[in-house]
């Protein structure tokens, strides 16, 4: 039976990112990461791997800066973990005795078997599995009618990948009235709405698969109503859910929404018995309710905090509560949220006033490359501070909203950040004159006023 | 004699925003803009106005937003000030009396009077007037042989832009030893360097100009040593210098670097007078040292603190001294800074460690578009909080560094920002397990560690 200091179970973001910071931060602890299959993949790149990326071995991620870093990296599957003993089984029988152990064993997507079908052939996953994307990728090479389920990220994000073929028929199915309904609220979602339609793909919003008909393999699918799809593939993309069965085996407590419960420095009800990333539980920065926030960035910045602080708390977590920051960009143009949007407000009683304000992203904005800017901001009318946002236009979105989040995280208000002061420049940002964020600033100051008189 | 309860003198960033945010906070007073130039420019456009964009009516900024937010505006030249009986005259022969006046006078290119032969002919300046620059880009027309003397920002971004016609020959000379060398340090300056040479700009680095050359009209630059230059055309860009005389006429306090002093809150000398932008004094946001920015971003947001508070302090300035955040882009890639860069603190006698990362500003770094980023912080060892950075990149860049900005004004540490909650997507950004800045923070606390051990 072979002993390490520390072992991780997974290969994720969340599982590299506290391997190489612990090892790094533990130079003379032993380290061993336990993955599942040889090859990773960068999991946000995965839609890409479709079209922008040549193809898949440009969107390798592995545990190289783990190895590098002195850690041991072996290819098995964890079968049990036995807490009290500090031990471990894999599926190809070997036993391993750990000081600390790490769940890092992500999520999958969700199967929809509450619809008729489910399991008939070419009913395909965005599984974060290289081998599995692979084959995904010749099947998609194979196909002319596709239909995605579910307008979420990822789903979007394949559609849109996908109708740059124009070869193929591609079409996007969503419960909601709009896409990207959990980050944006209905203002923002309609434009993502409208970008992937011009991006080539058929959307069809507000609507329900009844069915997916086929004989062995899916030829159609069936919404509500009368409509049918011709399908020589269905990709689903509804959701994930965090794996926890292994950790559920073990004896660790899982929360009500399926991840396994951890503190804010990520240790599970086990002691030295750890879990972070989309496998353990997070909750909201306002509320401080559980969430369900499943995104690499957040993995990663969690990964951080585990790894400075695996064998004693030293490094203390400033930030109180998990912040969702979502970017994502169709069709050219970049959309981004980050904290409450107006629908989680609402639904969370949270008063708010918003902020808007619209531009260009160059100045003047005669210069070439110049797209519109729009920031919205979510604000808390008595104190001003800034909980939510939601921005629109181009690459530059994708910082931008990282200032933003920065601004969520410290608690800064409209009324300090009226006086920013930000660096402009004509080919990189809005003019000084009226940089976005701040005339955002201002029109929260006037709804805000506008409440009190 | 006319009354207005408010006169700003000027129309350039700071006059306008002055102007547009004071009226909209009081609607009820009357405002009144005192222009020198019917037309106006973007100030930080003028180099564009000589390639990328068309031509000078692309970058006219004017004060139609004040306009239409209630306030007056005349063409007149202001000539004498009296402060005790609240009056002035203008050229014109006009007099108005005024309840609040708003010095925003701007700043002037420095002349070169040391230098012999600085009075010859079509040896022009980068002016911010929009008559003056139409005739310069007529004479660039007409000229073949360009020298710019100064290779600060405008120099260079000048330099850069008439590169681009490649009948064109374009010298640039600096005095250090590098371009850009108030903006970064050494090794980010040399980069700027290399790309302004890939432009097609001809570098004199470390050179001083010993004459100018020529009868009547410029004909060559003598550099120290023997070189000459051929010039038809010579640009100064060497610097500005505030335009105070009015100011200093009218008896308010001028500080030892030319400016009018003002408080935080751009209150001068006299009750009810201010001074607001490039001719006003700032202080430095660590040693509150007078300092000499002179930033359109810079002016703006003391723009926005002064109309908020023109008739009495009720939106407190919450970040103290002012922080000067630079950006740029040649040749396709961004340089930015922001606060103190190593040399700025060493001569400050502050002590200071670096966190330095590079990678790719897409992930994976396959994606198309992707381009080297490079974060470097400067960093206070005793508490961890960052005090300025340098970054390089894509045009994200213009928006990180004020993501930066944001942790100097609200004083984050290295340590808080290792568990940032960022949103990252591959076509955006860099990867959540090697988002740059965070990265840098990792190295700074290393740094930091090495120093204690």
């Amino acid at each position: 039976m072979k002993y390490y200091d520390v072992i991780v179970i997974g290969a994720g973001p969340s599982g590299i990112i506290t391997g190489v910071t612990g090892k790094k931060e533990n130079p003379d602890k032993s380290f061993l990461m336990i993955m599942e299959e040889q090859k990773g993949l960068v999991p946000c790149g995965i839609p890409y791997v479709f079209h922008d990326l040549d193809d898949i071995t440009q969107n390798i991620m592995g545990p190289a800066p783990f190895i590098s870093a002195g850690g041991e990296v072996i290819v098995d599957t964890v079968t049990s973990v036995d807490i009290p003993r500090k031990t471990l089984t894999t599926k190809s029988g070997e036993t391993f005795s750990w000081e600390k152990l790490v769940f890092a064993t992500g999520s999958a997507p969700t199967v929809p078997k509450f619809i008729k079908g489910y399991d008939l052939g070419n009913i395909e996953y965005v599984k974060k599995s290289y081998s599995y994307i692979e084959s995904l990728v010749e099947k998609v090479k194979n196909s002319r009618d596709i239909v995605v389920i579910g307008g979420g990220f990822i789903g979007a994000e394949m559609a849109e990948q996908l109708a740059k073929d124009p070869d193929r028929n591609i079409t996007l199915v969503e419960m909601e009235e709009h896409c990207l309904n959990r980050a944006f609220s209905s203002d923002f979602a309609a434009m993502a709405d409208d970008h992937l339609t011009n991006a080539g793909v058929k959307l069809r919003c507000g609507c329900r698969v009844e069915e997916f008909l086929g004989t062995g393999s899916v030829e159609a699918v069936a919404l509500q109503g009368a409509e049918r799809i011709p399908a020589d593939l269905v990709i689903c993309s509804i959701g994930y859910g965090p794996r926890t069965e292994l950790a559920a085996e073990a004896g660790l407590e899982i929360t009500g929404n399926g991840t396994i419960k951890v503190d804010r420095y990520m240790r599970t009800s086990a002691r030295d018995v750890f879990a972070v990333g989309d496998c353990s539980s997070t909750s909201g920065f306002i509320t401080g309710n559980p969430d369900n926030i499943m995104l690499a960035s957040t993995a990663t910045a969690e990964a951080r905090v585990l790894g400075y602080n695996l064998f004693c708390i030293h490094l203390l977590r400033t930030f109180a509560g998990t912040l969702s920051v979502f970017s994502t960009e169709f069709d050219g143009y970049a959309f981004a949220s980050a904290g409450a949007i107006e629908e989680t407000a609402r639904r969370a009683d949270i008063d708010y006033v918003t902020g808007r304000f619209e531009d260009v992203d160059r100045h003047p904005g005669s210069l070439p490359g110049a797209k519109k800017m729009i920031v919205k901001l979510i604000v808390t009318p008595e104190t001003g501070r800034i909980i939510g946002a939601e921005i629109y236009g181009g690459k530059s979105v994708g910082e931008l909203i990282n200032l933003i989040s920065l601004a969520i995280q410290k608690q800064v208000t409209v009324f300090e950040l009226v006086s920013f002061q930000m660096g402009t420049h004509p080919l990189l940002t809005p003019a000084p004159t009226k940089y976005v964020l701040v005339k955002a600033c201002e029109a929260a100051i006037s709804m805000i006023r506008k409440r009190c008189s």
